[in-house]
């Protein structure tokens, strides 16, 4: 197809989609002549990934475009590919001041490893759970990463049930794009899920 | 105390604090001379919210402004106050097509309704909602809001023991501080967990 036709066919405008192929978010297609491109399915499904992370996920796109390396890395099994995926996803921001933090980032991994769970020690969300902790202790006083125990619980079985779908892999491209955009477009979910329960049991307590 | 004291006493920068002071983020010091003004400890406090909201919950400026609004408008209660905090959250993003999203959007409406949820019908959060559940029909075929269920009911555990602890209010302040930098702060914590739970269980099953 043509690139009027991805367009059609992907819902993305035409400056968009030469927008992702400058950027590299999506293959060029099969040169026609010097000015024409051809594209096929492939191109229509990259681009419904790009979109649902960009528009769900609110995603960088840096961000898509290290998601996207990660599962278009052959040399990846099932589970580097979501490992890399998920640290593409950041957070990326700068920490106020790594050294710092270091005492209680120390305290986090420790909690996590005697929680039994096995993640790399640079996982980006490391950082971002000790910022919470440091945010926690601001509000409610001294205070280890046991405070967060429900919470783990709770993340602890959403993982197990997310994981257990994938028990029977089938179709490989499939799982991976689950894989990929399901981290993101379920933890919106969550998020907004929470706001929503948060408003919801406060209007019961408090009205 | 005067601003270099501010500046030692909240770890924030003094160029920091004047951009605070000149977007509205905290109040002006009482004048002392006409360079000099003088700052009290509910500026310390002030400036902990915001450094908490911009650092762990990485809001935009007008974010934190609309939050504090909620938390300094004295004719909320506490229900109203934690409401609009949280609608202040966001998320701030243009929906991609608001004509197109409304059949899906209405579909959530009245799952949550069914689910016996009282939230604003403009709550922020819903848009979220709804595009996360066209983002998985994108992947997971055709879906109705019931494929949140799993997460609808850990939502609303979540919610539910959050919003217990501010039974016994006996300080307004601290409780409507706990409340607008909690939903912030223990979101960031339980994106993080569920991360790393994923990663964990991907490790338990693919390895």
């Amino acid at each position: 197809m043509r690139l009027a036709e991805l367009s059609r066919a992907s819902g993305c405008p035409i400056s968009t989609i030469k927008y992702y192929l400058r950027e590299g978010l999506l293959p060029a297609g099969s040169e026609v002549n010097g000015t024409t491109a051809e594209y096929d399915e492939s191109h229509v499904r990259r681009l419904t990934m790009v979109r649902v992370l960009r528009e769900v996920g609110n995603l960088s796109v840096a961000s898509v475009r290290d998601v996207l390396l990660a599962i278009d890395d052959p040399s990846l099994g099932l589970h580097d590919t979501l490992a890399s995926a998920v640290h593409a996803l950041g957070p990326h921001r700068d920490l106020p001041d790594r050294e710092a933090i270091e005492p209680a980032r120390s305290e986090v991994v420790a909690w996590l490893a005697a929680s039994g769970w096995e993640v790399s020690p640079d996982a980006p969300s490391i950082d971002l759970l000790t910022l919470s902790l440091l945010g926690v202790r601001q509000f409610w006083g001294p205070a280890g990463p046991e405070i967060f125990d429900r919470y783990r619980d709770v993340a602890d079985e959403l993982g197990r049930g997310d994981l257990a779908q994938f028990d029977d892999v089938t179709d490989l491209e499939v799982t991976i794009g689950r894989m990929a955009v399901g981290t993101v477009v379920w933890e919106q979910a969550l998020i907004a899920l929470r706001r929503l329960a948060e408003e919801n049991h406060s209007r019961r307590r408090f009205t």
